[in-house]
C-alpha cells in the first residue's frame, strides 16, 4: 500500500466511522449471528498474494458488522458505557502512525512522560490527595497507564504482598516465602469485581468475601471484625479492595471507615473506581475522596465514562517504590542507569514489558472537551439515569434496586426473580435493546445504563416504552390469560415487540 | 468535534504520519531531551474548554516529537523491530472508530471470531501441529491475542501450575495450595526474556535458571540433569520456558530435546517465540518446528516481525480448558451459558476482561501483504542481517559472537568489554544510530537488527561506517595516540561523527 492510498483508505476509513456511528441506531444492538458463523464466511488459509482495499471493506461491511455487538447503539444498556470520541480515535491513529513503543525511560521518552503527565492532570481534575500524583515534591507517588483494571488490582496486590512478605523476612529470614504467603488474608465485598479475587487466585492468598449492607456497600465494622477475628487464628490480613462503583449497583463502599481499619491493622487499601472514579472529576462528588487519606492504589478507567476508547486503565499508588520492588528485573539491554532515579520505567510498573503511547488519545479527548465537557458528560448519563429512576418508581409494576449513584439504575418487577429473568431474555431476545442482570443479594434484577454518547431523553423514554410493552407481555402471560409471549403482534405493542431484523442470515 | 471536523482531521492525522515516516530519518534517532522535559512544557492543569485541533497537532510537532525515540528510523538497531504498515494504522483506526471490547462471545462475536480465525491463519501459516489449532475437530487447542509476550507466558505458568496443583490435590486434598507450590521447579535458561523470570516470582514458585551452550542454547541434558536433581531432592519440576530467538543473541533453544524430557518428566513446556516464531511463515524455518510435538503453549508476537503495530501477542495453547481453569470466575452480569461451550469466552483466557477488537489489524495486514509480502520482508531482514556479518568477519577489529539465526547480529571489538561499551556510547550520544547492548557469557557485546521496513543495503552500509568510525577513534583514544575521542572533527570523519541537532532546546 503506498502513500496515496494509504491516504485515500484513511479518508474512507473516516467517513466509514461517520456513517456507522450515525446509523448505528437501525440496526438491530445483539447480532443474530452463531457461534462459529464468520469461520464459515472466511477463507480456511491466509492469502498467499495482497488483496485489495476494497475487498476488505466489503467483508467489514458484509461479514464484520453483522457479527458485532454494538457498544455506541444507543440502546445498548449492558455493563458501564465505553469510552468513544473522535479525539480519542483520533489519538490511537495517530499513535499506531508513529509506531513506537516504550518499556524504558530511552525508549520513548514523550511516551513516558506524556503519560505522566496525563495521570497528574486527571489526578488533579479528580482532586485526588497529592500524596497519590506523579509530580509532588518529595513525594512517592505516581501512576501508569494499565491495560486494565484487572491488572490494576493485581499488581496492586502483588505489591502488597511483597511488601508484607518483604516485613515478614527481617524476623523469619528462613522461612520460605510461599509458606508467609499462606497466611496472608485479603479482603473484598460480596460485591467487588472479578477481577479481586482472579488477582487472589494468581497471588495465592486466602480471601474473605465480605457481605454488604442493605445499599450493597461493605461497611467499615464488617471488615474490622473479619480482620480481628483472622489475626486472633494467627493469619495475617495484608490486602483490602474497596469499591467505588460496584458493577453490579453501582455500589460505593465505606471508603472513610475502611481507610481507617486499613490504616490501623496496616493494610493496602485498594479502590477500584473502574467506573464510578471517573464521576469524581464532577466537584458534586468529591465527597466520595473522603478516605482517601488512607488509600494505598486507586484505578478510575477513562475508557468507561470519559470518553476514551479502550483500552487503557489509569492506576494511582501512594509508594511507586512498592510497585518497582515487586515487579523489576533488570537486563544489561534496558539500559538503566540506576544513578537516574528520576527517570520512570513503566515497565517495572506492570506486567507487559513493551507498551504502545496510550496516553496521546486521553490528552486528546481532555484537551477536545475541555474538563466541562467531559463533565457535562457524566452529568447527562446521571440525570438520564434518574429520570429513569422516576419513571420505575412511578410504575406499581416494578422496583427499583439500591441507590441510584452515578448512571446505573437497577431494576426488577416487583418481587419477580422469574419473571424478571423471562422480562430480560424477551428484551434481549428481541435485539432492541440490550441488558443484563445482576444478583444483588438473592434479588435477580436489570441493570439499565445509558451507554451511548449522544444518549437523550427521547432514547431514555423509547427504552422504557421497550421494556414496559414486553413487561406486559410476560406479565399476562403469567396471569396465563392467553395474551402472553405468543400474542406478541397485538396491534398495540406490534412495533416495539417484534425482532429487529439480523442483516445477516446465517442459517 | 463535529463529522466534517473529524473527517478533515482523520486526513490530516493521515498526511501527518506519511510526513513524519517519510522524514524520520532525517531526524536524530535518539532525543536529547532530560527527563522531566515535558512536564516543564505544559500546563499544569488540564484545560477547562475544548482547544482547537490546530493547536494539538503544533504541540505533537513542537513537544512530542523531539522527545521521541524513533523505532521506525533507519538507523534504530535497538531491540528487535515493532511492526508498522499502513494496513495495521488503518485496522487500528477503524478498531477504534467501531467503539466496540469483548471479554465475553455475546459482548462481541465479531471480535471474538475475527481473532479465532487470525490465530488459526497465522497457525497455518506457520505450519503448528493441528493439536494447537482452533478448528481442529474434537482437539482441545486454540489461541488468543494478549497484550505481551510478558502475559503469555504468566498466563501459562499459572495454568501450569494450577494443573499440577489440582493433581496434587487428589493424594493430598488437605495440604493448602501454598504449602504444596512451595515445592514446584520452573526451569529456562539464563537466556530467557526476564518476562519468565517475573512470572515465576507472581506465581510464587522456585526457579533453576539454566547454563546455555557456547551457542546461548539451552540443551536438554542440561535440563534434564537439573529435573532430576530437584526429583530426588523432593521437589517437584512443573514447568519449562524454551526459547525460539532470544533477546541477548536470538539463539534457539534445543526444543526437540527439551521437549522429549518435558513429555518424560511431565512438565508444562511453553516456547518463547516473540520475535524468532515469526520466522516459522517462511518454509526454510519450520526445521525449528522439531519438538513442537511436546510443546504445551507457544508465543510469536507479529507485533515485532510481521509489520503489525503494537500491541498484540498470539499464544496458542494445546488444551484450552487447563488454561480456563486457573483463570475463570463467574458472574450472573457475564451472561454466559454452561451449555454453550462451544463458545469462547476469551475474559477466561486472560488476566484482562475487556479487550479491544485487535485482530482487526492483523486482518489488515495478512490480506493486504499476503503471505509471500510478509515473507519477503522476514526474509530482507534476515538477508541484510547475514551481510552485516560478513562485514564485521572481515574486519580485524571486530568478532561476531553467537550464531546470526534470524536478523539480529551480535559483535564487539575483538576481545574488548570495556572499549565495546565505550563504542557504543559513543555510537548512542550521537544520535545517528540506536544499538543496546547485551552480555553472552560475560562478553559485552552490541546488537544490531535491522528495525525499519523500508530497510536497505545502503542503510545497513551506513550504519557499518558509523560504527567504524567511532571505534576508530576509540581505538585510537585506547592507544593513546592523542587522535581519540577530542579529534572528532578530523576531516574525514567529521561528518560521520558530529552530534545529530535536537530538534528541541529543553535546558
Amino acid at each position: 500500500m503506498n502513500e496515496d492510498k494509504f491516504r485515500r483508505a484513511a479518508g474512507e476509513v473516516a467517513d466509514f466511522i461517520v456513517d456507522y456511528l450515525k446509523g448505528v441506531k437501525d440496526r438491530p444492538v445483539l447480532p443474530s449471528v452463531e457461534p462459529g458463523y464468520l469461520h464459515k464466511l472466511l477463507p480456511a488459509n491466509a492469502p498467499q498474494q495482497p488483496e485489495a482495499w476494497q475487498d476488505i471493506m466489503t467483508d467489514i461491511q458484509d461479514k464484520i458488522l453483522p457479527g458485532m455487538t454494538h457498544w455506541q447503539h444507543p440502546h445498548f444498556h449492558a455493563y458501564f458505557p465505553t469510552g468513544s470520541s473522535y479525539p480519542s480515535m483520533l489519538g490511537e491513529f495517530l499513535s499506531a502512525g508513529l509506531g513506537c513503543v516504550s518499556f524504558t525511560w530511552l525508549t520513548g521518552p514523550a511516551i513516558t512522560e506524556l503519560e505522566t503527565v496525563m495521570i497528574d492532570w486527571l489526578g488533579r481534575m479528580m482532586g485526588l490527595p497529592k500524596e497519590l500524583l506523579p509530580y509532588t515534591e518529595g513525594g512517592k507517588g505516581g501512576g501508569v497507564i494499565q491495560t486494565s483494571s484487572s491488572e490494576c488490582v493485581l499488581v496492586c496486590m502483588l505489591a502488597a504482598r511483597n511488601k508484607t512478605i518483604t516485613a515478614l523476612k527481617e524476623t523469619q529470614p528462613d522461612v520460605e516465602d510461599c509458606i508467609l504467603v499462606s497466611k496472608l488474608v485479603a479482603y473484598f465485598s460480596e460485591e467487588a469485581h472479578s477481577a479481586v479475587e482472579k488477582a487472589a487466585r494468581i497471588c495465592l492468598v486466602k480471601t474473605r468475601v465480605l457481605s454488604t449492607d442493605e445499599k450493597f456497600s461493605l461497611r467499615a465494622e464488617t471488615l474490622r471484625e473479619a480482620v480481628e477475628k483472622d489475626i486472633a487464628s494467627g493469619l495475617i490480613p495484608f490486602f483490602a479492595c474497596a469499591t467505588l462503583g460496584t458493577v453490579g449497583s453501582s455500589a460505593v463502599d465505606d471508603i472513610g471507615g475502611i481507610g481507617r481499619v486499613c490504616a490501623e491493622k496496616d493494610l493496602w487499601l485498594h479502590v477500584d473506581g473502574a467506573y464510578g472514579g471517573n464521576a469524581l472529576i464532577c466537584p458534586e462528588y468529591r465527597y466520595l475522596l473522603n478516605g482517601f487519606q488512607c488509600v494505598s492504589s486507586f484505578n478510575s478507567n477513562p475508557a468507561k465514562w470519559m470518553r476514551m476508547g479502550a483500552d487503557g486503565t489509569i492506576m494511582w499508588v501512594r509508594d511507586k517504590n512498592l510497585l518497582i520492588d515487586a515487579l523489576s528485573i533488570d537486563r544489561i539491554y534496558y539500559l538503566e542507569d540506576d544513578e537516574e532515579q528520576h527517570r520512570i520505567d513503566y515497565r517495572n510498573w506492570s506486567i507487559p514489558l513493551g507498551r504502545r503511547f496510550r496516553s496521546l488519545k486521553l490528552w486528546f479527548v481532555i484537551r477536545m472537551h475541555g474538563v466541562e465537557g467531559l463533565q457535562s458528560a457524566i452529568r447527562s448519563h446521571v440525570a438520564l439515569a434518574k429520570m429513569f429512576e422516576s419513571w420505575v418508581r412511578a410504575d406499581d409494576r416494578f422496583e427499583v434496586v439500591g441507590t441510584v449513584e452515578f448512571g446505573l439504575v437497577c431494576f426488577r418487577l416487583k418481587g419477580e426473580n422469574t419473571l424478571t429473568e423471562v422480562l430480560l431474555q424477551q428484551i434481549n431476545e428481541s435485539g432492541k435493546a440490550h441488558m443484563v442482570p445482576a444478583s444483588l443479594k438473592e434479588k435477580y434484577v436489570i441493570r439499565f445504563t445509558p451507554s451511548n454518547w449522544h444518549y437523550s431523553e427521547e432514547i431514555t423514554k423509547k427504552t422504557w416504552d421497550i421494556i414496559t410493552c414486553f413487561a406486559e407481555v410476560v406479565l399476562r402471560e403469567s396471569r396465563g390469560d392467553g395474551q402472553g409471549l405468543q400474542g406478541r403482534e397485538s396491534a398495540d405493542s406490534g412495533e416495539v415487540l417484534g425482532r429487529e431484523e439480523g442483516v445477516l442470515e446465517t442459517s
